[in-house]
Order: structure tokens, then C-alpha cells, then sequence
């Protein structure tokens, strides 16, 4: 590892995508109806057809299309409602059916009710009688032995759908990873430690630990269970609090502490526990995000500086964590977009701004919000997309650029 | 209501978004930690400066710009590490100093390390002295007093650390709406009610009930408490059902039995005990979407088929409940694209193709996936988008159009 030089973003990816754990999540059994969000551990088949017979699509008139001529009446000899057991249809009638009732053997269409006079006994088709109309056959959707969902696919409401729809009740997922988030700084404290309405200010010295619960909820927004840990500056308490949840969790994200000065220890720890494989990427904010392992298990260092572990997190931890669940590794989606503003300003890193869409048409135009440095929290929050701006790249209005939502 | 009329969709949302429910939710104050996705019923102002005192955005040294030539040395006169309160700088000297440490009184500037050479007891300033650089002000992103989120703001991981930075440690926020999802239809069967591993076929006339947990789970997302029900096909079960869901919810979405056949009861059911306010929107698919009002409280009538009941949630639920919680409605986004196919197939309705992303760059490319057949499960999915595509439209290759992501 050499320390001068930082990866590029790509190289990153790659470098995180190629990183195979030691060990694979465990896997676990759950109903379909508690399966949202987590990841398929075994690829789905239908137990049954869908639709598991031929129905209709309509309410209106089944018949045999070889019977009828237009204009002509059909006594009525059955009536079918969803739900129920049709008989074979007698030859040259009618049978009254409904939306999602099944065809009777011997019916070949359906002709809808607005096409039709019609009594409880009687019916005449006026027009619209085309053989096969109207029905939805048996199996369109998906057929017995299918495979209706594959392995490592995250579940959303329409695949729990799907998959009880093919008659399947269970599935295999992965368990939920457990994730230790250690906050580095001997200058953070809990804001409930305040004591009293008018105590507001923290002492001297401190400020009002937030980043390690923002981190937190991003995790449990992806599925993961975090605990957090709070570690002092020194060699001796990182590698301590690092070894700790190293042993009680599947992966740990260390934040703040992670470059090289006489404060900070999270690389001096990791190194004397583990090994780190990366340090320092191309990017603003966030250049000294690390990555490592220790016990086989993924280690990763955010820098301290709320966007930067916020930008870092969304670049690296959530396509890495999505793996590390069992699931796909899948680089954060780049929308192509429009400057609606200009800047001088270039970096020799690429550049993650904090924007909001201006416009959505014809084109997705779109400008920074508030102070672009990396401690401001508040142009985080009014932020709904990163912008990226390449390597020594001044913008001009109407510049093509990509954006990420967030 | 006219029931041969259909709503735009423009109209929809306008007349949903001005449907004021009779009671606003409950409130209840949580600690900022627990309150990921939760709406706020208060603005939140901030008790404490962020940061709270002006302090070192680099390792390096602290001095008065006024002492130094370059060149000059200076004695190092204290050491100023995270967490620590300084003392006043004693003039004529330098403080070492590290990243988010205090900027001892006396001192204007930082100057990095990587600039100076030095000892634990001397520095000499190579370059890059100028007054007030490297020190990050205080209140630099948030001053005491200041709104720092707005009432009615779903909180995201982002606004949960800017308000605990701002020294708040609990937030007003509104209960979890309840809400009843009612399956109407006697074809419905619970997939566990299958016995034995090669029993996968449901009895003739029986489907499979895959809508109501799919809705269900679309409800979680969106931090509400969903409770099931099944009605039968007939009016009085409808009405029962319906009533108790609305005594036992804060609203209630109806799936199937919306349009106004034999065998559809909701709306007959809802106005026995309330109103329909419409009925029917041009859109496809999900054009029979039912909005009415039972004591005071709200009730949306999904169709039944599965891709209509998952994208009428979609473009009206979504943001109706959003509102409902305290929110504010939002439409959903539709982000520009263009067309990677074509077609002359026309609606008289605007129509919401299920789609997937093609290209990325230079533009957003889509392209509808498998059968768009709202009873299709399988291509809603394969969709990672739906392509709108307005009224009486053919499509060209290249073709502007709008998509909402999935």
C-alpha cells in the first residue's frame, strides 16, 4: 500500500466488489409476508400456475364462438362468479361469468356485458365476438416449475407478490448483517448527556455526537443491525473498542480518526489487528475513506467530517453492504443531467456536490445548495442529489453532467 | 359523480391533495435516534451553536498571522488535541493543534503541517500563512435559535444528525397511521392454507391472495401500521368488513370489487356508510380508482389486478398517505427519458408501461419489460420504471417521455 497515491472511484469499486468475505451470511427461513427487503438465499420456482386456470378478464357472457351469430340469442344455462367451480358448458349456450371467474370446458370466449342484451335466461351478442377474446389464459403469468425469483435478490413488495402468487409461502433469505459503527473522537459527547431545558451548549472543547446515529439509521434503512461503539483517542482504547466489535459483529465501520496524524489511530489499530487493502480514494469529500479486514471480516473508515461519511457511505458501504447481505454489488445509479449554474472552481478530485433539482423537464437541470464544505450538515439535508463534477472540469450553464439521488 | 366521466390524472392528485382528513394524527415525542422516516410535528430550532466554538479543520498550528514572518520560528507554547479546551495563546508563540480541536483565544490561523517544519517545541512556516485559514467558525453551520428542520419534514438519516449536532436530543413527531387493507373476493385463498409440499395447485376457481401483503408491505415502507382483511362477495360481508376497518384505522384501501358489476361491492358498501367523492381516472391501467370518506376518515378502492392495485398505490396512495401523516403531497417524480423503442399502440388513457432503464448516458433510454397485461406480475417485477405515455400517443425510437422510477 503505498500512501501518496489515491484510487480512483472505479478502482474502488472494483477493488470492493472483488472482496469476498470469509464466510457467508446465515441463512433462515420466513413467510413471504415478512420477507420485504431481505435477500434470497435460493432461487424460487412456482408450485403452481398463474393464473391457475383459464378466467375471465371481464364480466360478460362465455360461449362457444362456433355457436353464435350476431344477433342471435343464447339461453343462459349457468352463471359463474369468481371463486366458484364452473360446469362443462352445455352446447349452444351462454354462461353469465364475472372478472376472474374460470372458463367452463367448452367456452372459448368471452363477450363483455356492454356488447350484450341480456336477461337472467337470455342473452343476444350485438358485436364483439372474436373467438379467444377476453379471456386470461391459464399460466400466462408464470408456469409451474418456473423459477419466479432468483437467489441474491433483494425482495420488494411486488416480488412478495409473485412469489405468493405461485403458490410459495416460505422462502430462504439471508439473516440480517450485524453491523458495529465505532465513533472515534474524544471530543464527542451524547446530547442526552445535557442536563436541563437551558443547558444547550456542550462544554468546552466538545460537540454533539451525530454522526454514528445518522450512520445507524442508514444501516437499518438498508436491513442491517447496528450497534454502536465509541472509542477514545488512543492506540491502545481503538484497538480495544475495534477488536470488540470486530468479535460481535459481521463488518465494522469506523468513523472519523482515519487519516495519518499523531490523533488519529483507526489504521494504526486496524493494522495491528487486521491489514488494511486500501486507503484514500479520488473523490471530494471523502478522500480518506479506508478499507480493511480483520478476522476475515470487512473493515471500513469513514473520515469524521459528517458529509464525508455520509458521501463515502453512500458511495461504498451501500453497494458493499448489499453484497455482504448476500445480494448484488451495484454501483449507485448516475442520472444524466444538466448545469443550471457555473463554477470555476475544479478539483483534482471528482467532486460530489450538494444539489436540488431545479427543473425535471425537458431535461434534469440542477445547482449546489448552501456551503459546500464538508462539516456542513444543513446543504446535506436540503440536498436531493449529488452532484458529480470530474477531474479539473469548470462548469458552464448547460454543461452535461451526472447526478445521483439521494 | 358521473360515473361515465374519468378524472385526468392532474385532477386526481389536485383533488386528493386538498382532501383534508377530518383528524390529524396523534403526536408523540421520540428520542432523534428512534425517529428514522418519521414525519415532524414541530420545526425543530437548534439550542446549541454547530460547531459550537471555532476549531481546526487541519492538523497543524495555531498562531496570531500578526507574529509570524515566513521563515521565522516560533516556540510551540501548548499542544491542542480533539475533546480539550485550550488556553489562551501565549503571544508570540504557536499552538500545535489537530483536526476539530479549539482555536485557543489569540490565535487567527492554522497553518498545516505539511507547510511548517517542526519539533515538539519549535515550528518554522515554510508557506501557506493567511489570516484565518483552516479554522471552521462557530455556528458555521448552525447558530442557537435557528430552525434548523421544518415541521411536516420526514426525517432521513441526513436531518436526524444535523438535529442532534444542534443539541436536540428528542422531536414531536406523528404516530404510525394505521391502515386496514381490505381483499375483496371469493376466489381469494391463503397460500398457507396448502397441505403437503406437492399440494401446490390452489382448488379450481381459487387464486392465490398475493395483493393485500403486497400492499401491506408498501404500507411498512412507508412507516405504516398495516392490518389485513378479507371480505366476502356479497354486500353485506363488504359493508361489514368495511365498517369495522374504518372503526379499527385511521384510513382504508379496498383491493378488487371497485368497478360497479354484479359481484363488485365496495362501492355500493361505501356508500352505505359514506361516501364516494370519484371514481375513475384516465390512466391505464388502474382506471376504476375509488376515493370516497367514512367517518371522516379516508378510503381508497384499488383494482384488483396486480399491477393496477401496485401502481394506483403508486401515483395516489403514496402521496396521499404521505399528507395523511403529517407530510406534505408530493407527486411522484417523473424524470426525463427517451424512448429505446417504438410503438403505435394508442390509449385513450395516459398509460404507465412497465419498463426498464437501457442506457445511462448521454441520456436515460427505457424500454417496456414482458407482457403489459395489468394481471402480469412477473414484468412489474422485471420494471425498474414506468414509462408514461400520454394519451392517443404512437412512440418513436428517440421519442422524449417522462418516467417514474420503481
Amino acid at each position: 500500500m503505498n500512501d501518496r497515491v489515491s484510487l480512483s472511484l472505479e478502482d474502488a469499486w472494483s477493488r470492493l466488489e472483488a472482496a469476498v468475505p470469509a464466510a457467508r451470511p446465515r441463512i433462515e427461513r420466513v413467510p413471504v409476508t415478512e420477507a420485504n427487503g431481505r435477500v434470497l438465499a435460493e432461487l424460487v420456482t412456482a408450485r403452481a400456475d398463474s393464473p391457475p386456470a383459464d378466467n375471465s378478464a371481464m364480466d360478460g357472457f362465455a360461449l362457444n364462438s362456433k355457436d353464435v351469430r350476431t344477433g342471435q340469442s343464447l339461453n343462459v344455462s349457468q352463471r359463474i362468479a369468481a371463486g366458484t367451480a364452473p360446469h362443462a358448458l352445455e352446447p349452444g349456450t351462454a354462461a353469465r361469468i364475472f372478472t376472474g371467474a374460470v372458463i367452463p370446458d367448452g367456452a372459448d370466449s368471452v363477450v363483455i356485458q356492454e356488447n350484450c342484451d341480456f336477461s337472467d335466461t337470455q342473452v343476444t351478442i350485438r358485436e364483439g365476438l372474436r373467438a379467444g377474446a377476453n379471456i386470461r389464459r391459464r399460466a400466462g403469468d408464470i408456469s409451474q416449475g418456473d423459477v419466479v425469483v432468483d437467489a441474491h435478490t433483494r425482495l420488494r413488495p411486488q416480488e412478495m407478490g409473485l412469489i405468493l402468487s405461485a403458490g410459495v409461502a416460505e422462502v430462504a433469505v439471508y439473516a440480517p448483517l450485524r453491523v458495529g459503527v465505532i465513533a472515534t473522537g474524544d471530543e464527542l459527547i451524547d446530547v442526552t448527556s445535557l442536563e436541563g431545558p437551558d443547558s444547550g451548549a456542550p462544554a468546552t472543547g466538545k460537540i454533539f455526537e451525530s454522526n454514528s446515529p445518522m450512520i445507524a439509521a442508514r444501516l437499518q434503512d438498508l436491513g442491517c443491525v447496528a450497534s454502536r461503539y465509541r472509542a477514545r483517542d488512543t492506540k491502545v482504547d481503538t484497538i480495544s473498542v475495534l477488536s470488540r466489535a470486530i468479535d460481535e459483529n459481521d463488518m465494522v465501520l469506523t468513523i472519523g480518526g482515519v487519516s495519518v496524524g499523531e490523533e488519529d489511530h483507526v489504521q494504526v489499530a486496524l493494522n495491528h489487528i487486521g491489514r488494511t487493502e486500501f486507503w484514500k480514494i479520488n473523490i471530494k469529500p471523502g478522500k480518506p475513506f479506508l478499507f480493511g479486514t480483520a478476522s476475515g471480516k470487512p473493515v471500513m473508515g469513514l473520515p469524521g467530517n459528517p458529509v464525508s461519511s455520509f458521501v463515502t457511505f453512500h458511495l461504498f458501504c451501500t453497494p458493499f453492504l448489499q453484497q455482504l447481505q448476500g445480494g448484488r454489488f451495484t454501483r449507485p445509479v448516475r442520472l444524466p443531467a444538466v448545469a443550471g449554474f457555473s463554477s470555476d472552481r475544479v478539483s483534482d478530485r471528482v467532486d460530489h456536490l450538494r444539489g436540488r433539482i431545479v427543473s425535471y423537464s425537458p431535461e434534469l437541470v440542477v445547482e449546489p445548495v448552501g456551503t459546500q464544505s464538508s462539516s456542513i450538515q444543513g446543504a446535506l439535508c436540503a440536498a436531493d442529489v449529488l452532484i458529480v463534477i470530474p477531474v479539473n472540469t469548470p462548469v458552464a450553464v448547460g454543461q452535461p453532467l451526472t447526478v445521483m439521488l439521494l
